[in-house]
């Protein structure tokens, strides 16, 4: 049998996984690669005490391993964007195949980073970069191959979905719970790009690539975090039937793309709202199969030595073969793919959650079901809350029907200038996911 | 750009889906195949209302399609398993790849077609035998290439989950609610094959030979159907804070492998208990990813055929390059494929449900308990339900730790022939589906 020899670069919590276990289920991956995956080189900066690497070669530069010329496949493991990038041109510049855990790299320069792999002949496989161990980029680029996507949802990013889960079954509060993740080892200690969305912002970005047929492109995507959360929404929105996630939206229509990652109430009916702590989901829900939906692990280290593994074996099995029967890196022919506008936030139609605090006296209530009648905006649920002993306030809470965020934003700032309305208007998307 | 040439052979449901899809997203399916997808000749008894073939060469006799010099890929959508299998011989025999919607077929004929396909430079491909429109053959083969499975366990059957569903939320019982389903259509006029389980476990064993690398063979497989069930279990399951599925079940491990179809009760808490309808879901626990779940629709014209067309658009675009870089029928060389020993319900072990009608007076549960402690099974929990007014007798509902079956069996025998015990014991395994 052949031999492919790849290089790690990286040898932290994903590097020290993919070593561990290529090393551990060698014989059962070799006999579905066809051929014996070798690991020829490790480039890491420091060992790790997780990993035993043994008597392979290990290079403290790992820039090494990108110009090895006994190396066929360079594995990026290492994170962020700069670094990462000059490794991975270094690699393709050495004509070595390259596969990456890196959601960040491929959403920022994934369009250069895939041309320079399709000009040299080499591919470029991506699983682990969204939602970890769950083979989500395999089933959009395959499994769906013979739909049209209307839309994905997904909760893909396992440290905001930890934090909501917390707030929403034991009524914690989001600096709270954020504090225990971060000790726990969920969060980081600057937590901004998993709380305030970038992070799902990437794998959005990347998932909705593969379902549309678009080139890769951050532009225009809108991210809201859950740092504003407040735990009576959570509560709120159960009391209605609903759990609040913080779900990645992409969906396709005659009005455009729309691309948005924020906080979202979904019917507890719904299979999503079931998926809780640092676990992900993805539900596709396309022309010809309907509504389906992917759950795994969104991190972790073996969990995404997983993914990384799977893209190996299939590099590996097919590199021989030459690039006609390869999957192209976003499903479809580079020269098919086309870019397509990116809707704004205010033109898109969803239903609200709002919440509010008003007078409780009479005739308020109906000043305000009069602005949203004026602005065109229907009403499902309407609930009132007493305050504490002593207040003359009152929480209204209202769930709208599908109106356009714009018309939501224009009812909000006349109910906010209501004398009988004290403080802002809070509001939160809804979604049905229902067809 | 090269051409395929697909032959269609049956035009039923699935049938008349495949050719729709493939006909209203060529352009899109072209591209992802990298060669135009040509349906170059049908093969159907008769027409089908729901598809316009248009000027689509077609034939009344299949073996036609078989033989046809132009076709490169036959794809067989009869059912059934006698001329289906012969059809798919032909083909092969012709030089024909084959894609294949037949659980039937493949769990009893799998081996000597895959043999036959191998030995003449063929692909055979049968994503949508499982779990319809779900990607899951190709997650089990492709996505999860760098695991060991532990154990997966499915809802593979929709009409029997359909039925189960109505039984929970309304209370019903079997045969009004199959009654419904084959009104709807949900069932056939001879519901044997799904509610008895034959169906599920043609599916369970080809997920089997996935996941364990091990040949086909529906030898061993142990098959309960949900006719038996009564809605008072539903309702006791739920009280206990369960629901009961018809799961299809595979596990390894040291002492063999574990292959049944049978009523489970289920953790509301886990996230397939909240799969309700004609809906599929198949849960993998594997070495290095854990816990994943796939969901979405089990049958129907265009999911089904979203599976089928993700098969020839597999076929079609690496049946030039060679069988090197070809992903084997079941994973792995066939080779390296391993029968193992599917071990005996009787030597299993897991949880019970277990329910009887007990005399209402001081002695009886502890005579009762006394029995379970004698065979070495510990008790979770016990409900005592009072029956109807004039009544001696009440029901009591006990759940177990986990044990062998061999030893329930012969507590069950023992408790049965208690005086105080009137007719028989009911018992439904429990499964935490947890690690």
């Amino acid at each position: 049998m052949r031999s492919v020899n790849i290089g790690i670069c990286g040898l932290g919590t994903v590097g020290a996984g993919v070593y561990n276990v290529l090393s551990r289920n060698s014989k059962h991956i070799n006999s579905r690669a066809n051929c014996n995956i070798v690991i020829s080189q490790v480039g890491a900066r420091r060992d790790n005490p997780n990993c035993d690497t043994g008597s392979t070669d290990v290079s403290r530069d790992i820039f090494d391993v990108a110009k090895n010329p006994a190396v066929d496949v360079v594995v990026e493991l290492i994170g962020g964007t700069d670094v990462a990038y000059e490794l991975v041109m270094t690699a393709l510049n050495n004509g070595k195949h390259v596969v990456t855990a890196n959601k960040a790299l491929i959403a920022q320069h994934g369009m250069e980073i895939f041309a320079a792999a399709e000009s040299r002949g080499l591919m470029v496989a991506y699983e682990a970069a969204v939602a970890g161990g769950i083979p989500i980029i395999k089933a959009l680029r395959e499994g769906l191959a013979a739909n049209r996507v209307h839309w994905l949802a997904g909760i893909i990013n396992g440290t905001t979905n930890f934090i909501l889960s917390e707030m929403d079954s034991k009524g914690r509060d989001f600096a709270d719970v954020l504090t225990e993740a971060q000790e726990k080892g969920y969060a980081e200690a600057d937590p901004t790009f998993d709380v305030e969305g970038i992070d799902a912002a990437h794998k959005l970005v990347i998932m909705a690539s593969l379902a549309f047929g678009m080139p890769l492109s951050l532009e225009g995507i809108f991210t809201d975090g859950i740092t504003k959360l407040e735990p009576q929404d959570v509560a709120y929105a159960r009391e209605l039937g609903y759990a609040i996630k913080h779900l990645g939206i992409a969906r396709q229509s005659d009005a455009g793309i729309e691309l948005r990652v924020h906080p979202t109430l979904v019917p507890e009916s719904c299979l999503i709202a079931g998926v809780n702590g640092v676990s992900n989901a993805v539900m596709v829900n396309a022309d010809a199969v309907g509504t389906t939906l992917y759950y795994g692990p969104g991190a972790g280290s073996e969990p995404t030595a997983s993914s990384v593994i799977a893209d190996i074996v299939d590099v590996a099995r097919t590199m021989g073969a030459g690039a006609d029967c390869w999957v192209p890196a976003l499903g479809i022919a580079s020269a098919d793919l086309q870019a397509n506008k990116i809707m704004d936030i205010q033109d898109i139609e969803t239903s609200f959650y709002i919440r509010f605090s008003a007078l409780d006296k009479s005739g308020v209530l109906s000043n305000i079901t009069g602005i949203m009648a004026d602005a065109g905006i229907s009403i499902e649920a309407i609930i009132q809350r007493e305050q504490p002993a002593g207040e003359d306030y009152v929480n209204v809470i209202i769930l709208t029907n599908v109106t356009q965020e714009k018309l939501l934003d224009a009812a909000v700032e006349n109910i906010e200038q209501l004398e009988t309305v004290r403080g802002n208007v809070s509001f939160i998307r809804v979604e049905h996911l229902d067809q």
